[in-house]
């Protein structure tokens, strides 16, 4: 009997890179979008937040791309809850590895939403 | 005679977006690169410095690129003195723009490059 034969689903469970393995690269590259930034305000107003509830003007594919962006640079987890994906920002292992980078990341998001 | 024809050698001027112009992606995508952010805690800590003196392992026109992605994202500035390029941090520019991003940036690099 296989060990992952238990109450989880396999293929259910979502990768998410270990605290050690998150580059600031790739963490930058994941917000240098402004869909990505959307996301990422709406989840720090709003945690635990499911994909559809956030009301990106975009196609659910689309929508899955970005959030998978994030989720692979370690900005966000996602975990399943029924046929939703339930989404939070990695707060705690982003603010240990690069202290006050989200912060900044949201305040200059914030800053260029009221530019524009 | 055109007004270009003064004291400045037309073709040598090198372009750089406005401060309106500055979007926050543009900066974050530039600064999602390792050799990239090599480069701005090179001009942090040495400023108005030629791309030669900075040290780049990489071709002279792999170099080239980075730097103008970075200029042309905002974050440094380039001038010709000789045949040399002189690179400068838009610091000012940026603590107006997105308050604290830069030296966020920067803090989150070295930190970077300590778990290296």
């Amino acid at each position: 009997m296989s060990p992952r034969s238990s109450t989880t689903t396999p293929g259910r469970q979502l990768d998410h890179p270990a605290p050690a393995d998150i580059r600031l690269e790739a963490v930058l590259h994941a917000c240098a979008d402004p869909m990505r930034l959307r996301i990422l305000q709406a989840l720090a107003s709003d945690p635990a937040t499911s994909c559809g509830k956030i009301g990106l003007v975009c196609s659910k594919s689309t929508a899955s791309h970005h959030f998978r962006v994030l989720r692979e640079a370690g900005v966000i987890t996602q975990r399943y809850q029924g046929t939703a994906k339930v989404n939070e920002l990695r707060r705690d292992d982003l603010d240990t590895i690069f202290p006050g980078l989200l912060d900044t990341l949201l305040a200059s998001a914030a800053a260029e939403a009221e530019r524009a």
